[in-house]
């Protein structure tokens, strides 16, 4: 039967887990399948992913990078080419060794990553320094065999999508794996609102098989933090190993350097821990698959319904609009669209029509306000740029309240025994601190960032001559 | 090294199969990966299957169809649920049976197609006739574990959308299978300028668990027949399996009725073996990454490069257009971009920027046009449009003359032993003629087209009452 009236959620501070996942399954995102760890994304969430996966398409292209597509299946001994990448991914990669009815005479597993099957491809294509650079993306999914799963954050599958590049110089792949970082840090800000911290992995936290990686991490509502996405200065290590050679400019035979990067469904879930309340879902404007949803009340009226659709139609070639004409009722409209985290709510009656008017009224701040109908188009953007603003405004403060700067690590044991915060401490840079810290804490290094602040001398872990700042953090 | 020359590929009347695998590796197409039947797609055909892929999307959501994200995995049991379904598709499917280190409990099967996964979740989902009808789509990767394989013909994994759909009436059901078959077929004839035949399966050619299949099918330049695309009526066999019921308008309890289809990358390997020549690839514009090339003649001299740069500035609204302004020579270009497929070559040099004019190429047909550069738009909008249409009419015509009517088997053996044709024939519906007409010709039925003919009484098998007219050919 379906449902009159909207479901309440759990609310954030009571239990942030279920709230979670109450917005998942009650927004109509996502849902569990019988398939353990594997989620089924509903439309809802499918739009929203298209929103994200099309404009980073369009960056991705506009960088200069071409969309290519390799198979899923990798050969155990292709994948073991690369010594600390299948040290990295053997643990949780799946197996297939049955072919219809016959026993495979080599295992394949599915692809957790493609840096492998790339490799194995540039050997092939790549001969001359003119065939250089190759600037490569492709948009896939990946199977990693996770013990415990959260949808969106944590799934046996998830759809990204994975650049690899291979590069004349050092240099120019430490640019590139640079630029890229960046083309994710501005997704972030720029179409979800949600701010970012850019810089370095520690050694080990990096990825299994590069030589650096650069990372954007973010903080979600429960203090703890996410990292949003990841660009990897591979440097020679799988050109070695997979004997990626070309003639150089001098003549000479040299190995290739190599990026890869990735970004993935994972961010929907940031999505919602950075923007959500208890009410449900809040979407960024840029991302949200209707930005302003039209509610006619008293649509039994004369007119009502009629200046409702001339309303969408007037609006639907500058944003994305829908009118739900409905028998139900508007106040169970409003509580869905909410639960929903449809941006602008706009409301039109009897009366606004004599008036030349119609509601507005924002899910961020609730805020209601009157628009001449005269101005609609004007007044929408206006609005849907400003409720952009304020989310990042508001995610920004959130995240400068909820950073704290530990001397000791007494500090970060004080800090975080009943609460999550990012803390902000110097280290030595040896990983028997990292661990200790990790041991005692539950915090993990997210980053060295690159806007470095010197805090003190010492090492928050060990006392001796401190190296970095770094943020440090539970995270997801 | 970069190669300075273009290879000249296999003459398709020396070696069809061969000139086939030339075109895809030779215009950049598609690899062999080291991974068994697995193909890499390269930047230029896989922007070639981002475009089919866009413009079928969007008639999918235009005939209000939603994407959704189903797993890639699926449970042996869950596979199990429809007998006919799992007869058919047991003997080609990738087994998982080890994530990371442990044995699985039950194994889980790469999906060859997800049926069983919306049937599970419309399960789940639908309860009521409000709920009706589900119209979901997903653009996803599948794995069948095929013998032989040819790169976009048939290989192990491939690129597709499957759309799964969920009615309150048969008729209702009927009418969407139906729908989304023209919209297969119109994508066929209007992007692609291939020409399609209607029609409906043959019991013994139907999808596995299907009531019955409509399809489109096509013939390629060697005169075999391919399926481009099928559509079926699922009728309430995967609904019943996996009791997805709703009450219906009446209080009762029904089963719903369904549909699925399906469009995959083999569709690139139909539009090679339709359109291309001995001289490469020929792409119908639409389809075409780039729709015009220039070639700046003589670049060197004064003015060239930047009239060929304002060339193509005044058309980048309207077309895809490139420049090629490298230093190789305009011969080697010629040769590559005919390689290519790109429709339209525009030449630009000294004294065309006297005579205020640009040669064009047609790649189709040679023929060569001086067109005024201040008619240029309005031009290459013509001679694009003009390409398609000849695609398609010579397509169309080849398909006319490479059809032969049988009045009996010996007919069909003499018209097949040596050549390959479609044939049409009278059938009287018994499966026994089907297999014997295969054993004896090597050709399968293609369909029952929708536009009937009535050839003859009888059947051109067994002699007996004849039921419908049937296309048969040998196959892709």
């Amino acid at each position: 039967m379906a449902k009159e009236f909207v479901e309440k959620i759990t609310s954030m501070d009571d239990d942030f887990a279920q709230w979670y996942t109450d917005i998942v399954t009650k927004a109509k995102l996502a849902d569990y399948s019988s398939v353990r760890g594997s989620m089924i994304i509903h439309p809802y969430g499918y739009k929203i992913w298209e929103n994200i996966r099309d404009e980073l398409d369009r960056k991705i292209k506009q960088t200069g990078h071409e969309n290519v597509y390799m198979p899923l299946l990798i050969p155990e001994s292709l994948l073991q080419k690369e010594k600390d990448h299948i040290a990295g991914f053997a643990p949780e990669v799946a197996w297939v060794t049955h072919g219809g009815e016959e026993e495979l005479q080599e295992r394949l597993c599915i692809r957790p990553t493609s840096e492998v099957l790339f490799g194995e491809y540039y050997k092939n294509v790549i001969h001359s320094y003119r065939d250089l650079p190759k600037l490569y993306n492709q948009w896939s999914n990946v199977v990693r065999w996770e013990k415990t799963t959260r949808p969106f954050l944590r799934t046996l599958e998830f759809l990204w999508q994975e650049g690899h590049t291979c590069h004349e110089t050092e240099e120019e792949a430490v640019e590139e794996t640079e630029k890229m970082l960046n083309v994710y840090a501005s997704l972030c800000e720029d179409l979800l609102a949600i701010p970012v911290i850019k810089g370095k992995k520690t050694e080990k936290e990096k990825f299994a098989g590069a030589t650096f990686t650069y990372t954007v991490e973010s903080l979600m509502h429960d203090g703890k933090a996410l990292q949003t996405a990841t660009s990897h200065f591979l440097g020679d290590g799988f050109a070695k190993a997979f004997g990626i050679e070309f003639l150089n400019r001098d003549g000479n035979l040299q190995t290739v350097q190599q990026t890869s990067w990735g970004f993935t469904t994972r961010i929907i879930g940031a999505m919602i821990m950075v923007h959500s309340d208890n009410r449900g879902l809040v979407l960024p404007p840029k991302a949200a698959p209707t930005q302003v949803m039209i509610v006619p009340i008293a649509s039994h009226k004369e007119g009502v319904l009629d200046h409702a659709y001339e309303i969408k139609n007037s609006l639907k070639d500058s944003v994305r609009v829908e009118i739900d004409a409905s028998d139900k009722k508007p106040g169970w409209k409003f509580n869905e669209y909410e639960m929903q985290g449809v941006p602008l709510r706009l409301e039109v009656g009897p009366r606004d029509i004599e008036k030349e008017q119609v509601m507005f009224v924002r899910r961020d701040t609730g805020e209601k306000r009157q628009v001449s109908v005269h101005d609609l188009k004007s007044e929408v953007e206006k609005l849907l740029a400003d409720i952009h603003d304020e989310l990042y405004k508001k995610a920004s403060l959130y995240l400068k309240e909820k950073t704290l700067i530990a001397f000791t690590l007494a500090d970060m044991e004080n800090f975080l025994r009943e609460d999550n915060y990012l803390i902000q401490a110097m280290w030595c840079g040896n990983k028997d601190c990292e661990n200790e810290i990790k041991e005692k804490t539950g915090a993990t290094s997210r980053c060295i960032p690159f806007e470095q602040e010197s805090i003190a001398e010492t090492c928050v872990c060990c006392g001796k001559q401190a190296e970095d700042m770094v943020y440090w953090a539970k995270a997801y």
